[in-house]
Order: C-alpha cells, then structure tokens, then sequence
C-alpha cells in the first residue's frame, strides 16, 4: 500500500501540477485574443499569393514576417534557399525561402515538427467576396479574410502556443520545431528536394510531424487520418495532322473528339451511378470493416446540408456512411475536361486533329499507382481497338499520388483524443480527406516519422473560395487545442 | 431547204461572229497577265481581316478599292450601309460597306448578279507561312497570298471579264451586276438583310446569281450543285452551384462531365465507324439514285492524295464513291468540343460544374431542320433519363442552316458545261461541297433566282490554311471560263 502510494502521488501530483498549468496558459490565450486577431490581421492584409508571380514580393515579404515572429520568440530560426522557380516563359525567379524553427532541444523530450504554409490562394473582391479579401474583417464572430483558415491563422495559433509559455515564462512540455513554406497552393514547389536534403539534420530529431491545413467535417472537432492520392491521365487521340473544317471533310475522317468522347464515355469509365469500370480497380480497395462502418456512423455529418452547399438535387449516395466512404476511402473517377478541342463560347465547325482527355483517379489504400496505370493503360487501349479507328491513342499517367494513412490507435492520435477531450469535452470525429495532401504522403516516406494532421479550421470556412474565413472561435480554442496537444505529446512514452 | 437555209444561215453566222469575239476576248487576257497578277498583288496587300476589328480600316480600304475599280469600267457603283457590328465588349463599329455595281440595262439581254467577297481569313507568317501572307509571291506558277483564292482572284476574274469588253469596245452579252460584300468569313454579318431590302430593286431584274467562291475537286474544272446544311447543338448538363475540388467532393456528386460524355459517348451519337444513331436522321436521307452513283463514279479524285493531304492513316470509306457521298450527300455528326471544362495545358483537379457540349449534323436533301431538332432534343432527353441523373440537361440548337441543291440539268449548268468544254476542252465534274455556303441558300430563299457555282480556285488552294495560293493558270484560264460562261447564258432563250 505504501509503494503504491509512494508511486501515485508523485504521479498525481504531477497531474494537478500540469492541470494547473493548463489552466494559467488557456487563461493567458483569453487575455490575449484582440492581439492575436491584430496579428492575423496583419498577416493577412499581405496578399501572399504564390500563383501570382507579380506578388512575389509579397511572398517574400510574408515569408520574413513568420521568421521574425519566431525570431521574437527566442527561436532558432532558419531562412532555407530552395532554389529557383521556372515561369512558363522561361525565365526563373527565386521561391520563397522555407522557415525553419527551433525551440528547445532537450534530449529527455520528444520533439515535434509543426508544418503549415503562408501562401494563399489568389481572391480579388470583384470574385464574388462581401468584404475585401486582404482586410480582415470581423462579422459576428466570424473572420474574413483570404488565407485566414488556409492556413495563416493554424500557423499563427501554432505560434501562439509557444508565445503563451514564453510569456508566462514555463517550459514547453516537448522540444518545438517549426517548417513554414510559401508554395503550397501551387503544388510546394522545391519543398520535397529541402526535406530529403535535411532529413538528417533538421528531421533527425524530430519524432512527430504534425499538420494543421484542414479542417473539421461538422462542428465538433475532428482527427484527420487520411488522405487520398491521385493518379492523374491523359488520352490523346490522334488523326489528321491539322484541324479540319466539319463540313468541308466532315463524313470522310473517324474523328479523334468521336474516339475520346467514346472511350471515355458511358460504359467505359465509370457507370452513370458511379461505379468505377475500369477492371482491376474496385477489387484492389481495402475491404470496408465493421469497425470502420461503426466509426463513420457515429461521425457528425449534415447529409442536408452538404447537398444544400453544393447546390445538388441528389448526391451519389443517400446515407452518410456510403457517402464519406466514398469521399474519403473508395476510388473515384473525374473527368476534368479536353485539351484540343473547342472550349470558348459561341460556336465552331472544327474537327480538333488532336484532343488530349484529362481524367484522374482518386487513389485510397491497398492502391498502387504503377498498377493502377497498368490498368487504365491497357483497359483504355482495349476498348480503343474494339473501335478499329484509324486514329492513334496515348495514355500517360502524369501524376501518381500514393494516399495517406495513419493508424487512429498509435499513441499521436491517442493524445489527440484526449486534448480534444480536455478543451471541448467531446470525443472527436475520426476522419479523411477526399483531396489530397501530399506534404503529408512526402514527410512519411522521406523522414519515416509518424504523422497527426490535427485541423482547427471549420467544417464551412470556404478555403480556395470566396468569402474564406477562420471563426474567432476556433482560432481561439485552436490555440488552446495546441498547448493541450503538446502536453498530451509530452505523455507519450519515450521510446 | 431555202427555208432551212435562211433560218440556218443567221445562226451559223451568229456563232461565227461568237467564236470571233471569244477569240478576241481571249487574246486580250492573254495579253494582261502581267496587270492581272499585279492587280491582285495590290488586293492580297490589303489586310482584310474581318475578324479582326483592329483590321477594320483596312477592311474598309478593300472595300473602297472594289468600287473604284469597278467604277473605273464605268459601272453604275453603290456602296451600301449595311449598319453597324455589334462587338462582345457592347460597343459599336460599322460594318463594311456592300458594293454593288451594273453594267448595261438592256431589258432584251439576261442579268445576272455576280456574288463575291473581299475579306479574308487571318493569316500570320508564324502560323507557317512560307512565305509574307499579304505579299503575293510567284513560285512556280502559283500566287501565294491570303485571300488569293478564296476569293479576291475569283473576283477579279469577273471585273477583268468586263473589262475585256470595255477595253475591245465590245457590248457585254448579258447585263452583269455586281454584288461583293466583306464579312463573308465572319458570317457575312448583316448580308441578309440587305438582300432582302434590296429583293424588289436591285434583284428585281436579276435571273441569275453566279457564285465563284469555292474550288475544283481536282485539276479538272467542275461546277457545284450542292452544299450540305448545318444544325449546330448546345447539350449543357448543369450540377453543383459552383465548380468543385474532384479530390473533396469526389465520389459524392454525380458529375456533369461523366453525363455529358456518357450521352454524347460511344453508342449515342454516332458509331466508331461513322453511323449516325440518332434515330430518324439516315431515314430522311434522300435515296442514292443509280444515276447519281454513276456521276460519282465520273468524278476525278484520288483517294490516296487525299488521304495524304488530311495525314491519316485511313479514311471512312475506302471507296471513292462512298467516300464522296458522304462528304456531300449524307449527313454527319462532328463534335466540336465542350466549354466550361478544363480545357488548358497541364492538369486541374476540377469537378465542373456546368459543362456544353457542342456538336453538329451537317444537312442534306430531305433533311429539315427543325424535325432534326425535334429528334435530336428528345433523343438525347431520353438517353439521359435513363441515367436517372440528378443534374439537368438542356439541348439547343443555335444554327439550323439549310442544305442547297441546283438542278444539274438546268440551263444554267448546261451553259456551264458548254463554257467548260469551250476554254478546257473537258467535261466539268459535277461535284458539291461539304460545307455550308448559306449565302446560297439565302440567295434561293429570298430572291427566288436561279444560282450557280461556278468555280475557278484549284482544289489543293489551301483556303483557311497556311500557305494560301491561286494558281496563275487557274486566274487567267478562269478569267476566259467566265466569258465564255456569259456567252452560253446569252444563249439561253429568254421565258
């Protein structure tokens, strides 16, 4: 009885100490809130778009912002070159440094690797916003601004937490890194060369690597999981060596548009309800567990609401549990559009000489893309030869997107259960992401450290669109989230 | 006998005194070749780009210099407001003034009205050019130039035709009037109108309408009898409010791309081997009478030069025969492209939202138009349907051009023949065109007159194309066809 309470009260004492100071950092972010909202103020008035090659002093400009920010905060901070960006036209311009941080390297700690990025998507007010885009503008609660979800307020919270210990002068319960970039709205451009080249240096001891650019599905918070990835096709059909005029040559030539429309058109790729027919690719999904069917069952999902938002009559499928199966878990087929073919309003009496048809594959696990390129290659050329057509056919597989997926057991996700807990009281929804992130899918197979993608942004913050915002609530309680995170991290046993 | 005598003698005289005139006339042409060519090289230097409202000045210059010519031969001249062009930005700009001249009124003699116009395609030397587009340049024997062929040499063949006369002091044979527009690449923008005012005053004495802008089939001379119709659809599936990110929304939505192609796809328009599918239109088909079989199987063409011209590997028909109908007497379906998809280079991740697929069906005799409304709107309204999709279809159709037909036998093509058979020593092919020349069809509907095709252009001209030509041959050999043409339509008896 007396050893065991030789070892508990330490331990609870321990517990009451770190419940105490829980309690002195949530009160201090309270304290804090019209600074931290004049923070991402500024942060967003700086229009930061990465696709805009014209606001790339804005870029840089942005990207010397977070360094400093994390400079006041005592880190160790790093402006990484990563080299040249090539425009279309030939000439190069430089990318935007990477950040990198440091805050602590005790031995005795676990240290965790914070990714975000403070490039934005391209907004202009005249695109459909209700405020202006780069001013930060406050609607009950509610913060508009471009960037403000995506992901500039999550960098900033991430900050905030490591401000709140340093003012109140306590120590961060795990050893802080930071990697900042400024090109991941066009596809991180440079990022995926800097890791390899600092996987043993910077990552070398780093055990967790964690991911705020996402957000939750419903208004309880949510654990992201899962990403799926991409395999990305082209199909060209060739025949006349030029364009020619419909009527002039119209009822001599097997036209290439006739080809592609056919091999891409009903029966072929997928059926008019959405099953993919492509052979081979439905039997390499991993099967749908009970487990799993339980788990996306007790998730928090609007079906009404999510129709009402995308502005269909019906969706693909009428229960919850099929449907984010297949938005998040099952393989799908888009077909984006045509290269070669008359595209512009009016009309035009041109049969295209070449048409390239852009279509992609969402990727989910046990899928391989060397496979899923076997197949689409093979099947496409089969029933292209069916066709007899004069015509010559080309399939390449231009992305190949492996998707992403963390066990919902291991001990990250298990700590961020339970700082969920502790800051809403709820358990969180475990979820996926239809889309992919492939920053995510690059650290796991460059650094082979584990991964939690831990969103803050809501589940309506329209991210990529008009009228983006980040709720002062979630900002807030982000932050909070992220300190509770960070005390759960530290509990995790030292390997 | 004497009775046979005194009625024979005069008419052997007459065509004496005929083929003396043409004799004449001819050597005249033979002599002003080289004013001819330099006639030309002064048009072809005018860029008379209708498409191009950054060209309209010049546009206007071309038109100024038609009247100046023609009111050099002492033509009675009119230049025709035809009112403005409305542009896509909302302004305004004049439209090229018509030209319409006449020379003699001798109400014993046939009028006939020659339709022709001075505006050309764009051209670039970049675009592949061999040589300056708007310097006409000799190799060989062939004027290369934009707009040589199609059509200021045909043009100018006519106004030389007159100015033979003029210039011989000879009467012309038939009253001729002139009727030259420029918006004929452009869609001869505000043309009907002003035919249809001007129905009762300058057409009100016309017989004839002769029409010189097309080409040969091959090197022998031909005249045209027919050109195909052309209904012009719009099939728009419209879905989600907004486009969406095929990563997040993927799997749930039923998409609009996936029905567009599935309705337009393999097995609903038009078959891998050309089939139309639609049902009702090949029943429409007027019948392919032995005899027209015959007048095909006359026809010079070569498959394989033809095939070498398109660079494909196969044609859709390895017969002449059929080969030929089907550019010229039976319909076909071509589809063009679809707008609203992703039509650019490289890859977008894109669920459009609303997308228009945009194909047509070329139109021949018995075809009409609106019953190919009716079948093509509820044929496709019932595909649709059974993909029970939630997303609407709406089908339109924006053009509803009729087909033309001439009678082969009618005097205006017996003068054709006879004229042909005069300056080429051949019989013409009697051949159509597979476009739609609606000006034609325009012609025929509002003015009740007779027409002809008479062309002069070179079947490898390259109209549209790079490297645009007139061979001198066909100018100068053309120049002679049209006056003996006007000598045959003297010969025709007067009703």
């Amino acid at each position: 009885m007396r050893v065991l309470v030789l070892v508990l009260v330490p331990l609870l004492l321990a517990a009451q100490a770190d419940a105490l100071d829980l309690e002195k950092l949530t009160r201090h972010v309270d304290g804090r809130v019209a600074s931290y909202v004049q923070t991402l103020r500024e942060w967003v008035a700086v229009e930061s778009d990465s696709s805009d090659v014209s606001k790339r002093p804005e870029l840089h400009h942005m990207m010397n912002l977070t360094a400093d920010k994390l400079r006041s905060l005592g880190g160790k901070v790093e402006m990484v070159d990563i080299g040249l960006q090539e425009l279309p036209d030939g000439k190069s311009i430089p990318l935007p440094k990477v950040v990198t941080a440091q805050f602590g390297e005790d031995p005795s700690k676990h240290t965790v690797c914070i990714y975000g990025h403070v490039d934005v998507q391209p907004a202009k007010k005249e695109d459909g916003w209700a405020t202006e885009p780069y001013n930060l503008t406050d609607i009950n609660g509610n913060l508009y601004g471009r960037g403000a979800s995506d992901n500039k307020a999550p960098v900033l919270a991430w900050i905030h937490t490591v401000e709140a210990y340093k003012a109140l002068d306590m120590e961060l319960p795990v050893n802080v890194k930071f990697l900042i970039e400024g090109m991941e709205e066009t596809g991180s451009n440079g990022l995926e060369a800097m890791i390899i080249a600092q996987r043993d240096t910077f990552f070398l001891d780093v055990d967790y690597i964690i991911i705020s650019d996402c957000g939750w599905l419903s208004r309880r918070p949510a654990l992201t999981y899962g990403t799926r990835g991409n395999c990305y096709f082209f199909a060209e059909v060739e025949g006349p060596k030029q364009d020619l005029h419909s009527g002039v040559y119209g009822g001599t030539v097997i036209e290439p548009m006739t080809d592609l429309i056919g091999i891409l058109g009903e029966y072929t790729l997928i059926s008019p309800s959405g099953k993919i027919l492509i052979p081979g690719i439905r039997e390499a999904v991993a099967p749908f567990s009970d487990e799993e069917w339980k788990m996306y069952q007790d998730i928090e999902f609007d079906m009404e609401n999510y129709k009402e938002k995308l502005g269909v009559k019906d969706l693909m499928y009428n229960n919850k549990v099929d449907l984010l199966a297949h938005r998040w878990r099952y393989p799908t087929v888009s077909i984006h559009g045509i290269e070669g073919a008359f595209s512009a309003s009016g009309s035009k009496t041109v049969i295209p000489a070449k048409v390239t048809g852009k279509f992609s594959i969402r990727q989910v696990p046990n899928m391989d893309p060397a496979t899923v390129k076997k197949q689409v290659t093979e099947y496409l050329h089969s029933v292209f030869a069916k066709r007899k057509s004069p015509n010559s056919l080309k399939v390449t597989m231009i992305i190949g997107a492996k998707p992403w997926l963390a066990d919902t057991q291991h001990s990250l996700y298990e700590a961020g259960k339970e700082a969920i807990k502790k800051v809403f009281q709820v358990e969180p929804d475990l979820i996926r992401e239809g889309g992919t992130i492939p920053v995510a899918r690059t650290f796991q197979d460059v650094t082979e450290k584990s991964i939690i993608m831990l969103p803050i942004g809501g589940f309506d913050d329209g991210l990529h669109s008009q009228n983006e915002k980040m709720s002062r609530y979630n900002y807030i309680e982000g932050t909070k989230l992220f300190i509770a995170y960070l005390h759960e991290v530290a509990q995790i046993k030292k390997v």
